[in-house]
């Protein structure tokens, strides 16, 4: 693996998982912190391995013509993360609707353990043209057999 | 001026103002929509306009030593913004704490006044050591004059 | 207009534009400078308005399935600009050949005009498939009757 | 390690590393290519690591006062990397002057190894007010003694 290293999360189970990613130069700003805007890049990558190790590669459902989308988003920021910091980020599945996926990110420093950011995501899932869809069975089923998420 | 056109908007008085910004290649992902992300960048350039408006340029104040940091941030995301498209922020300040300015803002496209996004932050003001600090009087008395922000 | 301000260029004819760009907080690193990666963001939009201003949005081209990419490129970075700074991009077709485009952009801050950049590019046209294809004959033509760029 | 994966590099030498990162979504422009503006933050976070591998932290280096900006750069865009793509990047210093160092680098797709970019940069070494000062030894050093650098 590369790009971030991968970490089991046995309390968790499969709708959850840890990535780890370094902070890169441009991604922080004058202040010597990541800018805001940056976070919600890694969340998408929290976001891919986890489906990830579901089995299944979002650039393949793209491929497919199933589209998520980020329909609502809010975070807190709560200590600055810094150039060449190794950061830990959860990505974690709270509830999944007919058409929607909810997460919940926590990013810490790894070292040390600082918690510097949570936020939540919603996603829609939309086909090619737009429109909303349902999920598809392949993702929802996964969940519905670990029993951890409302549907 | 650039980068932006600035539009009078008289209901609002100084704790708001429109600008319009035009849509880069490099801000649409594969979806042909402006990434999630972006759209923070964008919100800045509002609060960077707002704040010029009222005679204060940002890079002087952190020049002397006051920081405003994005505190907390929310989004909803309506309708996608493609490339090249003409797009209108509303940027309006609705609450002045001591340390904590809260602002909203509304984007929509220019033709047609489509409503794409709307979302709130909340900014606290530090300094240079990165300790909450007060709202400077030349920043808070210009909002207190104007009568329409809590203090 | 938005997003940049247009100024004419007796000089150059149409093979030429100027716009100005205000630099965004996001755009600055922790030195305090925009981050070499964005000023091809800034050459992008350069070359958007250049052919807008001949008549033609790129997006429409997109959408007729003529694409550019970029091919080569190369860039000698003079002094760093700064967040809020006023900048002026100068955009010049300088080669255009059967299936490619040489463009070559100066970029001055505003106030006093000190050179920070200067850059060329090389464009390739693809079609849809992604392989290489002819410059269509209504942005060929345009050059050709100008007289000012080689074929 | 995170972020990307080390190869050892047993031709190169310490002036070289391979680096292995996956493509982030918001990496990505609308004809699914990643924009050619993201690969100098790559080729950063080569540069990052090479100087990690020989025992300096570039975080370090600027809070001691020493910066490196980017003067030149060039690159040839031969194929695109796409989403999810995992990548390898190998870079390497090809000159180091007085005050410069010249990295060069090569992308390729992991799997089947394609090459996708060539690019060269030219640092300058700053001291904090801006001008530009001899390179430190203990960075000097290390590659004259492993003798595989024209200094």
């Amino acid at each position: 693996m590369t790009d971030q290293s991968d970490q089991s999360d046995p309390i968790a189970g499969s709708s959850s998982c840890q990535i780890e990613l370094r902070v890169r130069y441009a991604e922080v700003d004058q202040m010597g912190a990541v800018h805001h805007s940056r976070y919600w890049v890694y969340f998408e990558m929290g976001r891919t391995e986890l489906l990830r190790r579901q089995g299944v590669a979002y650039a393949d459902l793209e491929r497919e013509g199933v589209l998520f989308v980020v329909a609502k988003c809010s975070a807190k920021f709560l200590a600055a993360a810094r150039y060449d910091d190794l950061l830990t980020l959860t990505t974690r599945i709270v509830r999944m609707g007919a058409a929607r996926i909810d997460h919940e990110y926590e990013l810490r420093r790894t070292a040390g353990g600082q918690l510097l950011c949570t936020a939540q995501t919603t996603l829609a899932c939309l086909d090619r043209s737009g429109q909303i869809a349902a999920i598809p069975d392949n993702i929802r089923g996964r969940h519905e057999e670990n029993g951890d998420i409302a549907s």
